[in-house]
């Protein structure tokens, strides 16, 4: 893949939804983003990281905020060329590609609209490989990069620059920066020479994502297909018979329930969620937990259901695959390993938990 | 005067004290660094703005933060060079002198040791010829400069930089900022060229607030020579019988009750506070407002009383006296006369309001 067309943009778009695994914020908004500006700006080149110089700068860029809020307040046009003219400001050259900081959801497409209206290619890697919800949680912090620089924006006009001393105050200071401007900003974490970004960043996610989205997209069956482009087990299939959501400090928290149906039924599974589903748990039996990736999908469609759209009912299917094995390191699990969202429980790689011997959920400290 | 010494620093304290009209942070940790820093660094020029060229750079700097907050986290030494640092690499000089945002309080006296320790003079000058609780709330927004830098930096060493759009946007992600460092952080707000600070900043506060703390120093009645030099009218003299204090978003709020004695004896003055004194009222007529200056001194030494001191029985005088005339322009009114602290009152400067026709405080809007 040379460049995005807007022909690419709804594939793109529906690989990334679930690549979100419930969270990154919905797609449409940045899909109809990306759409207007390559119609105006025209496409935008895909590069590969082996193809640009080693001091060129790469600028990861996401929005950041409660996805309930980004709903209803549209991020404006002007935020990347403020937080580009920034870069140029403290690197003394302009960047030369844009990547996304988080491939999962609306924070995988809307960087095409970003690239297209700064005039720059992007980058075809991301900094997750799905999505999270902490500025410190990306695979340039884990790689070791010092996380020494923030550069934010509000649809207001403010830049705020941050050079924290390590990603936790990163994640602090930019959060606090992001409910100020109203719970929606969009960020610039680290600038990256595509010299220091090898290794610390997750090549090919924009083509993967969009190789996810064409697979489903025709297909007879697009579950099955679904499942085998991802390499996913199907944890269950069913009917949403509970959902519990909460936004605060930025934050969506809550909980969702699916009862089994057919082949499942008698069964039920909960999932933890943070933004993102992030535990999926069956009578206190861990089936799967984060840096793994959960995904909600319709059980016809096999269409991502985002955290914020779920509701009761809802027949779904839930998914699970591994994670980039970046996050399996000792340092990735540190970073976004299960006690990084605060429970108490030692990461078991999919597939690994032994039956009826798993962590009992309700030892677990929230 | 021609520069600070370490036996200036008490007097200078003591009149920054009186200066900070209530808040302003207490002087006393100030006074020790500055003492500490001089002893170790040597005296501090202290320079007029005349004296500078038109290109030199004037950084202000402050605290920001709750008072009770600073009172148990001191600040750390390296935040003064941290901000000085970031000032030479977005303006390719380092500055040439340091001033102080707030003459008021700790504010006006920790510039010295911050002046000491990165070898700089002091401008003798100030942006609030008093202390205000808001970012900005400063002259140099009053005379209509761009608030479009503000550099903070913590006690953990963190550096934020932000490009506001306006005045009230720099207060909102300052005050955000600060909190997230634990409601205390190091500032400068606007980087001025001296050319700028002409007219922008209030000059001879400095020498100002060292010819206050000497004028009761060694006085037989301590309070009327505060008065003379002041030129403060004495609203009453009495005892504390009520006080009122929450700290809460990063300020202290509440207010003050003093009952008269001798000559005043029956009368009662309800003090507004919100970090600072802000509005005096005696049988719902205003007798002083915002943002003209208004004390609570110790009756018998004629020290000021802090916000965060005053306690039940204290024998107290309240003085009032004029603002910089500056803060009673148009600007200066919107920017920190009664509205902007949320009193529904039109200003009346200090001696104008006509007896038993004053605005009624019962029907003032909180």
């Amino acid at each position: 893949m040379q460049q995005i067309l807007a022909d690419d943009v709804a594939a793109l778009a529906r690989g990334c939804a679930v690549l979100g695994t419930g969270g990154g914020g919905d797609v449409r908004a940045g899909a109809l983003a990306a759409t207007r500006a390559i119609g105006e700006y025209g496409p935008v080149p895909l590069v590969q990281l082996a193809d640009l110089p080693a001091d060129a700068l790469v600028v990861p860029l996401s929005a950041i905020g409660a996805p309930t809020v980004s709903h209803e307040m549209i991020h404006g046009e002007d935020e990347p060329r403020r937080i580009a003219d920034e870069v140029e400001r403290l690197f003394g050259r302009p960047p030369a590609a844009v990547m996304s900081s988080e491939i999962g959801g609306s924070n995988g497409v809307a960087p095409v609209a970003w690239a297209a209206r700064l005039g720059l290619p992007l980058l075809d890697a991301d900094g997750m490989g799905r999505a999270f919800p902490e500025v410190q949680m990306v695979s340039m912090y884990v790689a070791g990069l010092p996380a020494d620089l923030v550069i934010m924006s509000d649809v207001v006009g403010n830049v705020v620059t941050i050079r924290p001393v390590d990603g936790l105050w990163s994640e602090r200071l930019a959060r606090a920066v992001c409910v100020a401007s109203g719970s929606s900003a969009m960020m610039a974490d680290y600038v990256l020479t595509a010299e220091q970004a090898r290794g610390a960043v997750i090549e090919g996610t924009v083509t993967r994502a969009v190789e996810i989205g064409l697979a489903t997209e025709h297909a007879a069956d697009p579950l099955a297909a679904l499942e085998k482009t991802l390499g996913a087990v199907r944890l269950i299939t069913g009917r949403l018979s509970d959902v519990e959501r909460r936004t605060s400090g930025g934050f969506v928290k809550g909980t969702a329930v699916v009862e089994g149906t057919d082949a499942c039924r008698g069964r039920t599974l909960t999932l933890e969620i943070q933004n993102e589903n992030l535990v999926a748990i069956e009578d206190g039996r861990i089936l799967a937990m984060v840096p793994d990736l959960i995904a909600v999908v319709d059980s016809e469609t096999a269409t991502a259901v985002q955290t914020e759209a779920l509701r009761y009912g809802q027949r779904v299917a839930v998914l699970a695959w591994a994670c980039d094995p970046l996050w399996r390191t000792p340092k990735g699990l540190e970073t976004a390993g299960p006690r990084a969202f605060g429970y108490d429980l030692d990461y078991r790689p999919l597939g690994e938990v032994p039956e009826g011997t798993g962590t009992s959920w309700e030892g677990a400290e929230r």
